[in-house]
């Protein structure tokens, strides 16, 4: 199998962003909703608010704009979300405790079915409802019945090494939150979250902006 | 001042990802290394790699790569990580919690100078070193000498309010963990930040995978 190639990530990594908000929008019984708006609130030009909602396939009506529960449910459609998604948790540290707790992810159809640490302190604990399972038990529970993705959170020094066990066990999709390029088979999807790109974004957007204010002086 | 657009996102949101391999290789006594190595390490084309470090202006040496220290240097100035980056973190909750655990935010030049909560049973406990100050003493520590950054890990309903708030005591740029996009002054620098995003792409890769299998059929 060929490796996956996405297109329109980051009209796709806004999906959340515009649900929240059509959620809300929805709560206050608002029962359609323009471009404009939407464009509006999210800082972007209606052109790509437009493209990114054609993705969807739900067809917004001219003069009137969206109806708001149909876009709720094509972004949903859309990305699966309403479908479970069977997971597991692998490395209960701060970052994996705030996954535990983030209800939203349940909302989103990620459904954790288990959860692991090597730490033997932590066996037996719960967190956010979830029971902490000794690493070593990792083929013992998910050989079976492997869970469709592995959340990773383990320290980077250990991501390829867990990688590597949690496909050999069957699971074929990870999300590595861990700042390495994980090596794996073509046909394993790896999602990598670096939560210092995101500063890396920011800091150059500082420098741009430094530049500017020297160059208008 | 009109509104920062940043080029590049993709290869700057790299840039933590090459920088860990590089200070890998360094205390390997790796002096340098070829652009197909650090490719193949990424998962990218080397065309790619080479424009990616373009950005940093290190240029390598035909047949004999990069010197590592000289990368490691050029990302670091590129980003300005050589130099210190104040900031204050408001919500101090588990996501909050995380990123003050995280040591590695250090090592990329955040100085994290003060922190806040509004709930008031936190105030002076301390998280991973940092005391944690009472929200409402923000307009009192932060207005006399504002720190150049805000990282906001509040409830998402609450992150318009508290941006708007930070904004008002000085602060110009804002990496915002709600799931909710601000509506601010144009001057203000925005990076949001929702983990969210990265599960939507993991599910569209997952879907575009099994409509591949499907059609293998």
């Amino acid at each position: 199998m060929k490796k996956i190639k996405l297109q329109n990530t980051p009209a796709i990594r806004r999906m959340p962003t515009y649900l929240h908000k059509l959620d809300l929008l929805a709560a206050e019984h608002e029962e359609t909703v323009s471009t404009t708006k939407l464009a509006e609130y999210m800082n972007l030009d209606p052109v790509i608010v437009k493209k990114d909602f054609e993705l969807t396939n739900v067809k917004g009506q001219p003069g009137v704009g969206y109806q708001t529960a149909d876009l709720i449910e094509g972004i949903r459609r859309f990305l699966r979300w309403d479908q479970l998604c069977s997971a597991t948790l692998v490395g209960v540290g701060a970052l994996g405790s705030a996954i535990l707790g983030f209800t939203e992810f349940q909302e989103f159809g990620m459904k954790i079915t288990s959860v692991f640490d090597s730490n033997p302190d932590k066996t037996g604990t719960y967190v956010h409802g979830h029971e902490v399972l000794a690493a070593d038990r990792m083929e013992e529970i998910l050989k079976q019945d492997p869970p469709r993705i592995a959340v990773l959170c383990v320290p980077t020094s250990c991501s390829q090494e867990v990688a590597e066990k949690v496909v050999h066990l069957g699971i074929k999709a990870i999300w590595n939150f861990g700042n390495v390029s994980l090596s794996l088979p073509d046909d394993v999807i790896v999602q990598r979250e670096v939560l210092a790109g995101g500063f890396a974004v920011l800091s150059s957007k500082l420098v741009l902006r430094d530049e500017g204010e020297n160059s208008d002086q």
